[in-house]
């Protein structure tokens, strides 16, 4: 069987880059074409000097996807732009997955109630699998539209799920405490994002208005058909990549440690990104790859359960999610092209 | 009126040090004393090479504070050796500020209980004075033994008092989510906090058992009268110093951000080291001072109250709050010799 | 005696920020403006919220020095915008101190082939008076104009100053490797200074052309009579705050490390910010004050002489050095207000 | 063919977990043992948790290489340590890679005066070759015991060696400023890895008597027949991998950038691992890989020619220059499973 031709909408970036670096050593994926219009006609090493002599070709103009015979396109690109491609694709043949936030929410309403920005393709929603695969693998397979999940609600919800499928959280009890590297925000220098104002520092952002609060709350209502009202807090870690959740919730019964992680074992079974742990994980557990790795702990004294789950916000947050869904998308094996092992220390 | 004489028992730590690069600018005391069992008869700049030209004087073990007409000591020693010294100076004639942990809880049973060590100095409970002097300054002013706060406590308990203090939550409620810098684990080299274990990485860790638990829960309880449940979980950051604590707490009462943070303003009054700020604060704003900022705000979608409080570990969290309970128990301004400004970046 | 009244002029960047701290517990100096021209009529405070409760004045456009009745003016301003307000500035009755480039090296030919950038106030250089207050003390005590080094400079002029003075080595032999945190490179935000463009990593940069080469070379030609030929190779280090130079040169005649060491003790007699070390400095050894450490070694196996420097360049590398000039212009004692104590760690 | 089987000795340092990483995904090699005298009994998982899914095999006393019919042993063992398990396996039918320092010198006298330390192997220098394939491959195609580079030296060698080949610089010229990560300095916790004393901070350490000085020259010396002097000066950069060698000579005769790189170019022809860079390469550029990147330019204002070299010190720098060396050993292609690339950021 030929390899997979494959388009990466959108080069200059770290999803971008990340995309290239899985792919390139994927053994059924071929990069056909990398986009970007900012800088089309340098060389993707241009961009990113790193993969000089690994990743030399040229860069092109979007249009180009017209002529490559594209199977699957990933957009990586800045929300509001994204859906302005995944509109001008939706007659071409190929699959697409976008890893912004365009298409996560449920609704068009939704979406621009939360990113106060009109939506400007609003068809696109009836078409779109959030995908996220330990949630929604089956609906993925057959989908022409992936909506990527937010790395946050990555971590968030791969800790939530088994707990929330169990019912055995009040789902109006839950606080996601999450901690993250500088790469979530961007490639794009900004005052925020200054060396000098991140290193050796520490903060909370976004409180109470986080866009990621709304992908986290929405999506467990329709996966498990709950009821949620999620507390949702993001903090500026000085490092770059990694997100760390601390989630806090009620029990709904009579719960014990060994019960919570039976809980997830069974609900995880075999899921390959998924590492349950017996103590709290670290970031660098999981640096450079596609796992989730989680402790769940129960506190008799207050009644609160707890939950630890980090990710690496490029891969399973961003580039490896993307391209495990194409995987399952293309009926192969979920991890291929994805088992690489952490980079410690 | 001669300055006071300060010895400080215990000098190769990170409080020890601080304490020095306090006093040594402080206008009213003297340092008198510098201990150490373990470097006696080298020089305080022999052990902190940094303090070349500013701190060369000898150190002597701790037996020498008998012969230098001592005003105060502060111990820097950590918890577990700290009563002996409490209970061998109990006859001398100076006041103690005790920097570890073996004062601050109410009774040697609770202390048994959560630091899993016997106490051999029982009598000692009932002369300690709790030292956080934005909640207990009257009786620090008349203390003979100030047990000197927690880094996390001191962090978590000035964001929670007014809200306990005004009735604003429910106290059985609270989960205080905070973040810390390395030096609150000191300075002996283990595995925990060797570079790149720590580097580009974070956790969680003391899920559930952390000692500074307690000692946040049983100060609510003992100054406000309250009988809160206190959720602690402690995560250590890539960087030197600073704690951040997110809390989150279930309002009591019909609640705005506007009528927290005047509950915050009529609290603190005219406290020097608190400062409430309009938005959330980061470490930095107060690295090297002895500032508690702190930021409170409602979420009415999930009703939870969120606050967000930053200090510097070694300063408001140690030696600077150890020098402000001395200008209390000497009658002096409370903010003397502690007013530096932050450095930043 | 009242205080002097002082202005500093550019108030966003990171050496205006530190002025202030600096200045605000200056016994003999009183901040009375403040200007910022993209901030004016904002609260200094706004700019750098750290400085909330310390330093909330109102910042004003350059033009109302004329109603200020100013002693001195700092100017914390880009290279090349600094010499307008110098000129500007000529006829008023106030002294500067320029924190700039634009009049550090000797003659406007020099300055224009170096900085690719015509001058435009070339009167100003023969009035302008070299700001190293080790090696030009007497000159700076009678200036009109202070040209504040730069910070690279600093570290490798102090670090050669008593080898080029006492010939003992090569003056076309010398290789500067310096490497320098981040805040070096200014507060504007930058792909060159994005947080995770500089974390975890490190490179070289400006190799043959740095501008701080020319400073470096002309200077020792100018105060030693000396033809020195200097190879300056500076570093990006993931850090804020520091330079360390290491410096390598040929000896001109037999020396050992003694006999060294002896040249520095002599050459710095009291200087009071010069600390020579008997092992290699750290950067925190001087985080956050104006020293200058040193250390100097010989090789017998290469026939190498190695000079270790340290500074804050935010500090003796800038605003530290500017108040010591200020001291030494206004016949006070050099190091008042300037004798903080290394923040470490 | 059947995969060959390798042997791991030493497993809890960070060179033992980069050899797991490396060769778990190695096509024609299988671990069959990983051993530690410390540790045995416990899983691999255990001592480093990241790889725990991947890498959960039982660690075995080094005494278990009897039983596995290995083909080829790494040794991740400190040196002194090292040589006694040569010596032990010299009648064993296996191959050997020597990851510590104890037989990369000419022989056992330099160790003895550099190492400070007798050897009790003498007879195993007559077999060892240096195992740095650039220079050596021909030999190291049919060794039995390879001695794999230092880190510092395989940055210096790889950037000084066509300028040695090529009689290009004055051997006697040599200065290399290098910059290292932590992880260089091991995995043991001890003062100067703590986090604390290498976060935001800089030093240089081991002037005029690093043992990596010992092993650039005589290495010089014996592949070039050349007789350098070199001056080599070790710094600690707060970051965990990757070495910057900033290198310093004086040409040999007229010399141009273009000349040079074409030096370089003819020099490493094909060479898998070696990037010529047409600017100053990062660490970042090659972090978690097995390049070399290398930048070469002159300076006509100084005549010194300078070079930059970055390599990743666990990777090219340690274990996969060990793997390298292994593929040249059993004949394989020379990057096999050594395709890796950049994880930056």
């Amino acid at each position: 069987m030929p390899k997979k031709k494959i388009a990466i909408i959108g080069a200059t970036g770290y999803t971008g880059s990340e995309l290239v670096r899985i792919l390139t050593h994927h053994p059924e994926a071929d990069i056909s074409l990398i986009t970007s219009e900012s800088r089309a006609g340098e060389r993707f090493s241009d961009v990113h000097p790193f993969f000089q002599g690994i990743a030399d070709q040229k860069l092109h103009k979007a249009e180009a996807v017209k002529d490559h015979d594209i199977d699957l396109a990933f957009l990586a690109l800045p929300h509001g732009v994204s859906m302005k491609y995944v509109e001008q694709f939706a007659n071409q043949n190929f699959k697409i997955v976008d890893l912004s936030g365009d298409f996560r929410l449920p609704d068009p309403e939704t979406y621009e109630s939360w990113y106060n920005k009109d939506h400007t393709y609003r068809e696109g929603f009836a078409k779109a699998v959030y995908g996220l695969p330990e949630l929604n693998a089956e609906k993925i397979k057959t989908a022409e539209l992936v909506a990527n999940p937010g790395c946050y609600p990555t971590s968030a919800l791969l800790g939530l799920a088994p707990l929330v499928n169990g019912k055995l959280i009040d789902p109006a009890s839950i606080v996601v405490d999450s901690k993250s590297g500088v790469t979530g925000a961007g490639v794009k220098a900004k005052a925020v994002n200054h060396f000098s104002t991140v290193n050796d520092n520490f903060k909370a952002y976004g409180l109470k208005k986080h866009r990621h609060t709304i992908e986290i709350q929405t999506t467990l209502a329709g996966v498990f058909a709950a009821k949620p009202i999620v507390q949702f807090t993001p903090h500026l870690l000085p490092l770059d990549r990694g997100i760390l959740s601390t989630i806090y919730a009620k029990p709904a019964k009579d719960v014990s440690e060994e019960l919570l992680m039976a809980a997830y074992g069974t609900f995880y079974g075999n899921a390959p990104f998924v590492r349950l742990r017996k103590q709290g994980p670290t970031l660098k557990d999981v640096r450079g790859t596609n796992y989730c790795d989680i402790y769940c702990t129960f506190d008799e004294r207050t009644r609160n359960i707890i939950v630890i789950s980090v990710i690496d916000n490029l891969v399973k947050g961003a580039a490896g999610q993307a391209v495990q869904n194409m995987n399952l998308m293309f009926g192969m094996e979920e991890d291929l092209g994805l088992r690489q092992i952490p980079l410690a220390p």
